[in-house]
């Protein structure tokens, strides 16, 4: 099949080996792969992954249990033993012998096909297009969020990072009412949080006052954190989404001085994130800046790392 | 009067001008002052600070409130406004506008004489003597672990750095019954802990298996955090105590992916810890290494920066 695969570097293979899917494995057909910061990372090196990357995704069932033979389907991306410590304790999503598709030991979806466990595939319904689905994995990854803080109408929140996780963040956070106000440095995305009713600032107008109860971090860049620490209250909240292949010198006395909280917070609910896709509560379609088959791939990444573009697909059919 | 003096480098000044106490404060007498590694970092240009360092010491009213006057007290080190934001709402050691005894904009009590707010002083009760009075402020500052995170029998616990603070954090987490363990590169010091039935590792041999609840960071050096990380479980706690000068590099990918909870911690209840020394709970009489005069202040600051000490003191009166 055709892949996108990173071994050292990013290269387009006209015939990789297709996946061979285990005992309880579904064989899914991509429709549509989004291009994430993890997915930028990944290819500057973060976390030594080699194979296949693509974790956000909507496919085809073409082999698998019966009642998901032919449907359409999203995916969660950690694929879990059940029988660890941390499975047994309810923390599956964090199965010491896990592997995570597309960016830890298990191929993922910048290819024509690959396998996960049936056990992770979500049917979507009708009203969820093709291009929104691929949204599903970044916008649990945005609810998770709701799940860490309980965000209430009286709250000053901020949301540090603009790029195509932060917009979902600001449309999840101004759902609750509260004061919310985005900071980035693209005009583009300011716009667009503009034009849908959101305050925005740059890094360099935004008061540094502390006083914000909780401040999201998913800039994917090192300066979030600094800048995040310098907007929160003391005993505040940070909740930091941003992973990154560095290791950047960081002052972290502001976070014991302030008594301040960090949450890391990586995937979420995607049950949630379907149902609010399907009742349209957040809007997606027009995040997508462009699309591009596999064999355009590396300029799909090319485009993906342009601030001109929020969202680029990679379309495995066209 | 005489003073250790902080200006670019630290010096004895046998001719420091006394304080000027305002309207509101108490002038006191330092009976005996601690040398604490916060205080070694602002000899390193934490923070910025210049003047008398000191926030460690037991003290007698010389000037004050009647109630005050004569009395054997100890000081909380936030001097507040009252007034701000914070303070109205609750959170007055955050004072927009505080200054702190011997760390920010206030000499503190490495000299002859201090002056602090007199609302800050507590008078302490005869059980407990002027060297173990030192250990008022870092055991309260130890405390306040348990009220940032509910530690339970179930829970398993390390305490990572066993220096002078991680003596004290390590003993007030044992009394709660919990698995405990504690790591350390010092001999000395762990030396104490097994003898006090506290088990202990080395960072050399400490299995980095993520696999406790808790973990209490109090290195006061950048090999802390990263150390912490290794050894918390995913959606496990890290409290964070080290305040440092320098700004290492710092991988935070770990609690992204492990969504960890790392809780910044500064101050803690002074009431708490004069109980608790009163009551005889927390042994610290026995981790006075030595003490100097003032005008062997120098000789102090090299001795408290030796791993071969555990508290060093300075007493004023010698």
């Amino acid at each position: 099949m055709r892949a996108l695969v990173f071994d050292d570097t990013l290269r387009f293979d006209a015939h990789h080996p297709d996946p061979k899917p285990g005992p309880d494995d579904a064989l899914l057909h991509v429709l549509r792969a989004g291009i994430c910061a993890t997915d930028l990372e990944i290819v500057r090196g973060y976390l030594g992954f080699r194979g296949v990357p693509g974790h956000e995704f909507v496919a085809r069932v073409i082999e698998g249990p019966p009642p998901l033979r032919g449907r359409r389907v999203v995916a969660e991306i950690n694929c879990v033993c059940g029988r660890c410590d941390l499975c047994t304790a309810g923390l599956s999503t964090h199965c010491r012998r896990r592997t995570v598709v597309g960016i830890s030991g298990r191929d993922g979806a910048f290819a024509e096909m690959l396998a996960v466990p049936a056990s992770n595939c979500r049917v979507l319904p009708d009203e969820i297009g093709d291009e929104e689905a691929v949204f599903v994995e970044p916008l649990a990854a945005a609810m998770q969020v709701l799940r860490q803080v309980k965000v209430e109408p009286s709250m000053r929140v901020a949301v540090v990072g603009t790029g195509r996780l932060g917009l979902l963040v600001a449309q999840v956070l101004a759902r609750t009412g509260c004061a919310l106000l985005a900071v980035g440095r693209n005009p583009l995305t300011l716009g667009r949080l503009d034009r849908g009713g959101i305050r925005t600032a740059t890094a360099a107008e935004v008061p540094r006052r502390q006083d914000h109860d909780v401040v999201v971090e998913c800039t994917g860049s090192a300066e979030g954190l600094p800048l995040a620490l310098s907007l929160v209250r003391p005993r505040g909240t940070v909740i930091v989404k941003t992973t990154l292949a560095e290791r950047p010198p960081v002052d972290l006395a502001p976070l014991v001085i302030n008594e301040v909280t960090l949450l890391g917070s990586r995937c979420g609910p995607f049950d949630d994130a379907i149902a609010a896709l399907a009742r349209r509560e957040i809007e997606v379609a027009s995040m997508v800046s462009r699309a591009f088959s596999l064999s355009q791939g590396l300029a799909a990444f090319e485009s993906a790392a342009d601030p001109r573009n929020v969202k680029v697909l990679l379309k495995p059919d066209a």
